[in-house]
């Protein structure tokens, strides 16, 4: 599935970003990306709960204690995980020779990277692509970075949101990379904002931690993380804005931007869904807990078989019903409502007879499956997409 | 993947089976199958745990309170789930007719039902086809039954295992369905052990939990079972062996006979991988408990990345460590060991450079994964095929 978006005046006021090929990925691919705030910015990042955790992220995850950031470095096509204590000399050195190059004070620069696991990263491609890569920032290489963290993406994932906060206008500038069902199982979901707001550190943690938990968090396959998940946002208050701090209005402003940012990216990884042909989202609503809704709406959008019905145009609400059935949720089977793009499927667990005209109702590219659970107020909504045979394609040869 | 097994004398003493075409598959497709012990037989089943229960799994747990049974009515093709109080009058109906037809009294029949969720069951079809389905049991006859049992099955399964158990030839004939990874998550799951054996029913209720612990629990995408799921052993004391009680040597071999059965068939559904071209063990070793081992064989065996890898012959280590990472186990990367068929691929958490000779040595049907996590003293195996375009075909038009 393609995203058309216009290439708009993607930048970020004081924040210059750049995109270049260094020879990492075959054939001159763009493989490297930097991102460098003018002056020094706060910073938070949220990160992998793989227990195999890449190189970069243990380095970016260490450099995080400090306050203040000025840049962040992402390589693409080598994750540079399972790669031991050479791995973390590798990644050393490739961020030493980015900060010297682009006059960073040393420990200013977070790294990243994504793509195979488990190769040498090779530094010294990266090492002699510095100078190019510094020479390239420009207020709008945005685009080319968000093409640069690229793997299997079919195409860059870039938003830009604007508010006006306490009076001056405010800029939240995101790129991110991974294709959907990928997600949650490789070293693959990556995303950068950049904010003009003057932020309070805790604060800006808090509403990193918030976006990530409505956005990202609600499109991977089973909430697991990759060894190389890596979400950083540096805010560096060129915009003049007094220190946003929590509880305020304006920081609450602010807060909801950087989700509806996030949130618009982590919609773009759906759609980027390998092979996919149609965006699905599954909103639960009746659920006796949270936590119910959330495990009804994430086991229904993880479904394979659920995926590939979809894939096929096939209202095969059985699917849903015994995806529901086995989520450990309450749960009562007669209670169930179930609606295919207001078609409604499902009354009181059972059929209404009215397959065929859900299967018209399906033939969108965009799908929405409304579970009524009936048995509280609990309500949530996960994202997903059909699963068809460019997915296959895709995985059994990425290597190859 | 094809399995090919030899017409042999399937048949066990003191039972009879049949499979027939009711017309509830189209074409003519056999879809009602019948097993019937000639006397009283001790009875066991497990079941699914999934919250939306067919009716049929409803109708038969209730009627295993009694201790004897003597039949096992199966339909395929339509699953019974979902359906309602007509559901269940549909399952009776059914049950009634075929009871009466072979002269069972009321409650002496298992029902038992496979197929598409929510579309009532034609149980007309079933009550015309009672006169031809017992008038085709015979001796002989579960080649016939195995046949009627399957859906998106590519061939019957089919096993027999003898020994001589307290002086007495002992036979356990099993028949299941299911296809491979459709399994967890499907009305797709049945399998029914007949046997000429003596058993006490408490003990034969733990035979069967244990078979079904090694074997089938085994083979699942994670561990969910569907809506029908339904194992059921009946054993009518034919051979004229003395009771065997639990914690006896006779016993124990017993309960390895039924266990070796449950096994042979639970790798045919995993041969019977919807598309599959490998049948891959993955067998861990070195897990700090029990639940580890258990919980990192099972996370590598769902990885849908290391399925599609597989599918391509690709021997991507990585993807592995990931899924242990994300595993929720005890792990230390730097200890990890995997090899593929003999060939060390990971050693010290890191590549050894043999992934050529790896591509190379897992060019087989067969690939055993060793996963050491050089924590501990326990191990265990789970296995799993392959997944490819095959799989995609067959469940986005499952149903059309």
């Amino acid at each position: 599935m393609k995203v058309e978006f216009e290439e708009d005046d993607y930048f970020c006021p004081g924040f210059k970003a750049a995109g270049i090929s260094s020879g990492i990925k075959k054939a001159g691919k763009k493989d490297l990306a930097l991102i460098v705030s003018e002056v020094s910015a706060v910073s938070a990042g949220v990160f992998t709960t793989n227990k195999v955790k890449a190189a970069p992220v243990i380095a970016a995850k260490k450099r995080l204690q400090r306050l203040l950031h000025r840049a962040i470095l992402i390589n693409s096509g080598n994750a540079n995980a399972c790669t031991g204590d050479k791995g973390m000399d590798n990644a050393m050195k490739a961020v030493d020779a980015v900060e010297v190059e682009s006059g960073l004070k040393r420990g200013e620069l977070l790294p990243c990277a994504t793509g195979v696991i488990g190769v040498p990263l090779p530094a010294d491609r990266i090492v002699s692509a510095a100078p190019l890569l510094v020479s390239s920032l420009g207020k709008r290489g945005w685009l080319d970075a968000a093409q640069a963290i690229m793997t299997t993406d079919a195409f860059p994932k870039i938003c830009k949101k604007k508010a006006r906060i306490k009076g001056k206008d405010i800029t939240v500038l995101g790129i991110a990379k991974g294709a959907g069902m990928i997600c949650p199982d490789m070293a693959t979901m990556l995303a950068f904002f950049a904010t003009d707001a003057c932020v309070e550190r805790t604060a800006l943690k808090g509403a990193l931690k918030e976006a990530v938990d409505m956005s990202f968090n609600r499109i991977s396959v089973d909430g697991d993380t990759s060894t190389n998940d890596t979400v950083i946002v540096l805010a560096n208050g060129v915009s003049g804005i007094k220190e946003l701090r929590q509880g305020t209005a304006g920081f609450k402003r602010f807060s909801s931007l950087l989700t509806d940012a996030a949130k618009e990216l982590s919609y773009m990884i759906v759609r980027d869904g390998e092979g996919a042909t149609r965006f699905i989202e599954i909103r639960v609503s009746g659920a006796k807990t949270k936590k119910d809704a959330d495990m009804a709406a994430r086991t229904v959008a993880n479904s394979l078989l659920v995926k590939t019905a979809f894939f096929g145009g096939d209202p095969n609400w059985g699917r849903i019903m015994a995806a529901l059935g086995r989520s450990r949720i309450m749960l009562e089977e007669s209670r169930v409502g179930i609606t295919f793009n207001n078609v409604k499927v499902v009354s009181k667990g059972m059929d209404t007879g009215k397959e065929k005209s859900a299967a018209e109702a399906i033939k969108t590219r965009e799908v929405i499956v409304r579970i009524d659970l009936g048995l509280g107020d609990y309500s949530t909504s996960f994202w997903t997409s059909d699963i068809g045979h460019e997915y296959v394609r895709i995985n059994s040869a990425y290597r190859t």
